[in-house]
């Protein structure tokens, strides 16, 4: 399980997606949100849109592995598809913010790698929102506050990368992809593998 | 700290010169031994090639980091050249034996990593130390018999590369490098750019 983290406009969904591109064994969690659908956004794709209602009986069936109140709308992790694809051998990208990285740490518990993904700067972070032009000034200065309060957690999480340079930062999350796979821990099959060459060089 | 491990014909030697080519921040560490130098090598860049007496002065001096005998012969890594090193701030590529990491494991107790890089199968090993064409039939089955105690070993080593495309090998273990220099505990001087970045913001 990777999760994914960082101040909106540092270039995470971007990296999230060349990544799912790239590496066919991860798939990735879609959120629940209660908040409006951007015009440039599909349901179920970026986000499954839900009303207040729908996402407290969620919350209350216990369906989300995590769940926080944003900017005053509710964000949530469907627990169902994360335990599926955990099941079918599957890797499990998370791209979300760090009380959601924090609950997942609590409560699931289970192998879970966190990757930051740190702006250059706060100044590029806000040219990259206006950029974007898909949110008003005053909006825009609500997401730097918000990317301040997010950027203030950067010490909670595995691995730091600093989006200087798209490209530069997509290698260097994808690096420490291939990394983690090739911890020790997480290689079950090479303990067969092992004893096999061993065996077979004793009969020889 | 990199401790890059493998019984010989595994592909390691090969694949620590690559790192060294291409990455700037490695120094390597080159042993101490009092075995016969082989004609394609060179005194001071393969080894340090000693007698048995200055050897002895070497450990009885503490100037070794850890030290074995293999094969009737004496091997040891140098103390100074690594202090030294880490003083500069450069990172220190140590090509030793599963005894050798585990005593500067036990003995350095500093920021280590270690790969073992695994042969594809025995008999691949056996066919690359024939092709290498250095060791008589009996030197190498000798040399196998030393690698199934080496690959017996590969629980203690945090990353795990088989070597079964020399390309692919070299391009994890980069990766493990990459991986390991963007963790947040390795990079204290990522405080002070964040503290940086928040005032930035503050003052806007």
């Amino acid at each position: 399980m990777l999760v994914l983290s960082s101040p909106s406009g540092a270039g995470k969904s971007t990296i999230a997606r060349n990544l799912l591109e790239t590496d066919p064994a991860f798939r990735l969690s879609v959120s629940v949100t209660t908040r409006k659908r951007r015009s440039s956004e599909i349901d179920g794709q970026h986000y499954h849109f839900r009303s207040v209602p729908d996402f407290e009986v969620m919350r209350d069936r216990d369906e989300l592995l995590e769940w926080a109140e944003v900017h005053g709308n509710f964000y949530g992790t469907p627990r169902a598809p994360a335990e599926k694809a955990i099941g079918d051998g599957q890797d499990m990208l998370f791209d979300i913010d760090w009380q959601g990285a924090q609950q997942m740490k609590e409560k699931v518990g289970v192998d879970m790698v966190s990757i930051f993904i740190l702006p250059p700067s706060i100044d590029e972070l806000r040219e990259r929102l206006k950029r974007r032009a898909e949110d008003s000034d005053e909006v825009i200065e609500t997401r730097l506050r918000n990317a301040r309060a997010e950027i203030a957690h950067w010490r909670e999480y595995d691995y730091i990368v600093v989006n200087d340079d798209l490209n530069d930062a997509f290698h260097e999350v994808q690096a420490i992809v291939t990394a983690e796979r090739l911890r020790r821990d997480r290689r079950p099959g090479l303990f067969d593998f092992v004893s096999e060459m061993l065996n077979e060089s004793a009969v020889v």
